[in-house]
């Protein structure tokens, strides 16, 4: 291995490490999403293993995360046809041993040393083990086995660099025979629900996809729940963890209190707390990714434009239940200013953590917060939410309980809540500090800096063409016009004061707006929707022309859309809020037939 | 007069009415703010008055409104060399009368007849004044007598349209002599404060001027007080009205509540209501809008940079007044969301109202009002001040007392507070309801329908540069950078995530950024600050070489500027937030001087 690639491969492992930190303890800074590690949706036979394993090695190159948007899926897909049968794992050498599985799984120790398969390969990494930026404990679960379910629950390990790094401890590789009748590694996913076909799936595992173009276009303002669009860090929590029948909420009202417990038949006890249902968006801070890679690769899924939607939502006012367990109800909402210490925070912890077979990994939970204060204050509607469109919460979106937190980035409405804390400080998690932050274009992850900015929680406005799609053919009315619809949103509740269509960027055309009766423009946390007929400039009224249609919305704040992607461009892929432009190609009339008296003429 | 020019007139008539319903009861909309009829600070002699006259008519155009921006202070002063002595007032014909101002006085009811002077015009209007658009009441004030300080304090009138309706009333004119002799008119400003001469002034009367760049680049956090800049609607409240000793603010808690009084001895009584200091900046929401005057003129001051300062307001908690006298602390809080009706409002009058002489419109005061529950929440930090940095408030500026609402248009700080209206609307002034509101670029004021956008509060993020200045010569650092500085700032109290700056639009460099301790994210009241060194392409570094130096900044909502001044460009001029550009000059290095050992050598 060359030094240069050693050095680089070196520098790597170092900005692993702040990663695998940031599943436990707060980190200086750190990287990405967890990613979906392929899009096979079982393993199974020796031929789907080669798949994707080729697939895999194709999709993969340091640094770029380990999300398939749709190129890199073509490209894997030209990969299959030309699998690297001998290079199925990293550090492949003509002539090593072979070696089998049952003396991996005699060396499982630090004792024995520690051997492990990843892929066909087999490696003895007992030198490494005490260097493992995810510590000790964590890999010493994959000793004597396969390490391929734990880099496909940790993804940070899906980049060459690292893969480089195991292959230099390689010794040997299993047989084609043992490695293709080796029972498949466990799926962490393999208890996920069923999904709807028609969601456009962006990753399988996690699951991640969007609601499709279609429903955006013709929903009124509920997005059916089986295509609201999901967005899922882990594998969902499964079994007795979401049974509604012993489910309960912990609560720890601060250091020095004792933890206090709800179950779900508490809340939703009327004698207890009064209902509240609220109509509110959900938006991921990652939609509308595919834009920002149009202008240079992004990290993350690449959400088109429905990484969003909207339920009603039933629970209780989580400002409710903190009263009601003693937080003292002015606790965030009268705290003086004293510098950023007087913000106090509400962490959440989801039930979604990494697991292995029987294993789960107790530190690596899901986790966000939003400021107390928010949680306290009437005015903000947050909600812990145990039906979603009027059915209990799917898995999902969250069973049996969801933290709703209108107005906000999606990663902070937490799913399968476990825990409430009131704390001086912000969550933790990887998500809340090293991840869902906006840099600037000129920021690179050399130089990304995750502690100087804050965690994404009102959203900034945005809006998105829902019909026509891009790429399609339109009709003009007879007047000339294209017929538009879509959505526009802004976070912090705050309404949206005006949409505007265009065709060329200068001329605009006001659209009319709708939003859900009882909301007013200071708590608005539906999106409003709007429809235009925008008229086509004589001169690209043609059959076959091709048509720039443009959206941007202003929100009550009188907060803009910036002109251009390139101007939110950042590393992360977040918060694009660029107007929306789509291509569209004017269809050709339909030839119109003349009335003559005695028939049709063309 | 031509019948196209009559109907002109007319039509501007009309968009009149609505203006000056807007100074009494809710109008379907209206224009401008009341802007400046003339610079001259007195009108003392006739050749000052022939000079007011000609400049006034050389800067008056149909529907332009009055103020006087740079580019027509100077076409201003080119009129004022030849002065157009026989055309002082509209309607002039040859071999009309001459009428002496003794018979002008006689005619000064509806049965005697109503004649009034403008300038040295005589006008019979006593068919014209039951169509007055601001009403008959109004209008007999001036009966028999001059009716140019009604005119300088309505200014509505000052459109050329309004003078060709004038003109078609007119009977006479004065002696040269008479007129000259006149006693000048009344002026409503007599009683405005001495202003610091470091001000940029963009209007005398109403007085508006703007923070000197030099201070906005000098000041620490807290602009000086006496170069605060000053946003008038009207003359400034003076005497018993804003006398310390015998104030009252009086507080409408319902309209079937008793008002209840305090004195300013009430709320500066620390046994009653807990002192509060807050570092808030004010903003106009006009700031910036000689930006918007470079795509197409729009109505407004022309405000540079600086309709922007910032003080430490001292006072009480309007949330602990209001909880005094009994208003329910969770009345605009807790409200559940039952539609635009939910939310409840807290209407604010001033005590600046038009005055001519003794008379004082009693319909016509500023009012503003802000969302009841931003009264009420203790983290929205609303004032009742009386001091600005630690003195007390001086009379331009609010005395005795200011509502300072932080994070939202200065507009709603409402000066000279008298009065406090729990209500379930909006204030209903002009100014709430038909000025500061922002359209979209296509709209025109033939088009504008002010009912159709809420009212600006909370204002989207915004920065400038405050050195270099436009236009200067700028010296490089050794390292080809320009040393730049300059403030930003969000509404809603979100601070300031990010602030670049840039010399090509392309490449930005982030900026070191500071603000006043004790301020949380999102809590952040005063501006922050920012320094830069921009290293200027190696191609651009060459003496004479015009460089475009420019800012964008996004809140902590992570809202960005929007990259044109074109796409927020708006027939009202506000909101202006398009990125800042300024246009500097590289400066010739100075020579530099070689040591040699027995001397210098160039």
């Amino acid at each position: 291995m060359a030094f240069s690639r050693r050095l680089r491969a070196l520098g790597s492992l170092n900005r692993l490490k702040s990663s695998f930190a940031a599943q436990s303890a707060p980190p200086p800074k750190a990287l990405r999403e967890l990613p979906e590690p392929f899009n096979a949706s079982s393993i199974s036979s020796p031929s789907r293993r080669l798949l994707f394993a080729g697939g895999l090695a194709g999709s993969l190159a340091l640094g770029s995360g380990v999300v398939l948007c749709k190129e890199r899926k073509d490209k894997a897909a030209k990969k299959e046809k030309e699998p690297e049968v001998k290079q199925l794992a990293p550090g492949f050498k003509e002539g090593e041993k072979v070696i089998a599985f049952a003396d991996v799984q005699k060396h499982d120790s630090i004792d024995k040393g520690i051997w492990v398969t990843y892929r066909d390969g087999v490696y003895d990494i007992t030198k490494f083990v005490q260097n493992h930026p995810g510590g000790l404990e964590r890999i010493l679960k994959a000793a004597g086995g396969q390490i391929d379910p734990f880099w496909a629950m940790y993804a940070q390990h899906n980049v060459a660099s690292v893969k480089d790094i195991l292959g230099e401890y390689r010794i040997g590789h299993l047989s084609a025979d043992e490695y293709a009748n080796l029972p498949p590694p466990f799926d962490p996913y393999q208890t996920d629900p069923k999904r709807d076909p028609e969601l456009v799936v962006q990753a399988a595992k996690p699951f991640n996809a969007e609601t499709p173009l279609r429903v955006l276009a013709e929903q009124e303002y509920l997005t059916p729940t089986d295509k609201f669009f999901v967005r899922n860090h882990l594998p969902v929590p499964s079994g007795s963890l979401i049974d509604p029948s012993t489910y309960a909420l912990e609560i720890v009202k601060g250091e020095e209190e004792d933890p206090v417990k709800l179950t779900l038949k508490d809340l939703q006890d009327e004698t207890r707390f009064k209902r509240k249902k609220i109509c509110a968006i959900i938006q991921c801070s990652g939609n509308r990714r595919e834009d920002q890679n149009s202008v240079a690769q992004v990290e993350g899924l690449t959400w088109y434009t429905g990484a969003i939607s909207c339920a009603e939502w039933e629970g209780v006012a989580l400002k409710d239940v903190l009263d009601s367990v003693g937080v003292p109800s002015t606790l965030g909402m009268e705290s003086e200013l004293e510098g950023e210490d007087d913000q106090l925070h509400l962490q959440m912890e989801g039930m979604d953590r990494p697991k292995v077979g029987e294993w789960r990994d107790t530190k690596g939970f899901y986790g966000a917060s939003i400021p107390l204060a928010w949680a306290q204050d009437p005015r903000r509607d947050v909600l812990l939410a145990f039906k979603m469109n009027g059915e209990p919460i799917p898995a999902d979106h969250g069973a049996p309980l969801r933290c709703v937190v209108p107005g906000v980035a999606g990663a902070r409405s937490v799913k399968w809540l476990s825990k409430l804390i009131v704390a001086e400080e912000e969550s933790q998690s990887h998500w809340q500090q090293n991840d869902y932050k906006a840099f600037c274009s000129s920021i690179t992850w050399d130089t990304a800096d995750f502690s100087s900015l804050p965690a994404i929680q009102d959203m900034p406005v945005n809006s998105a063409i829902s019909w026509p799609p891009a790429k399609s053919l339109v009709e003009l009315t007879s007047d000339g016009c294209v017929e538009m619809k879509g959505w526009a949103w802004s976070g912090g509740g705050r309404g949206i004061s005006r949409v505007e269509v265009s065709a060329d960027g200068h001329n605009w055309t006001g659209a009319e707006l709708s939003r859900p009766p009882g909301q007013s423009l200071t708590r608005t946390w539906a999106w409003t929707q709007w429809q235009a007929n925008l008229p086509i400039p004589e001169e690209l009224r043609k059959p076959g022309k091709g048509v720039k249609l443009m959206v941007k919305a202003a929100d009550a704040q009188y907060n803009v859309q910036p002109e251009s992607i390139e101007s939110v461009w950042n590393i992360r892929g977040v918060l694009c809020n660029g107007w929306h432009r789509i291509l569209v190609t004017i269809k050709p009339k339909a030839v119109s037939r003349t009335r003559f008296e005695h028939g049709y003429a063309n």
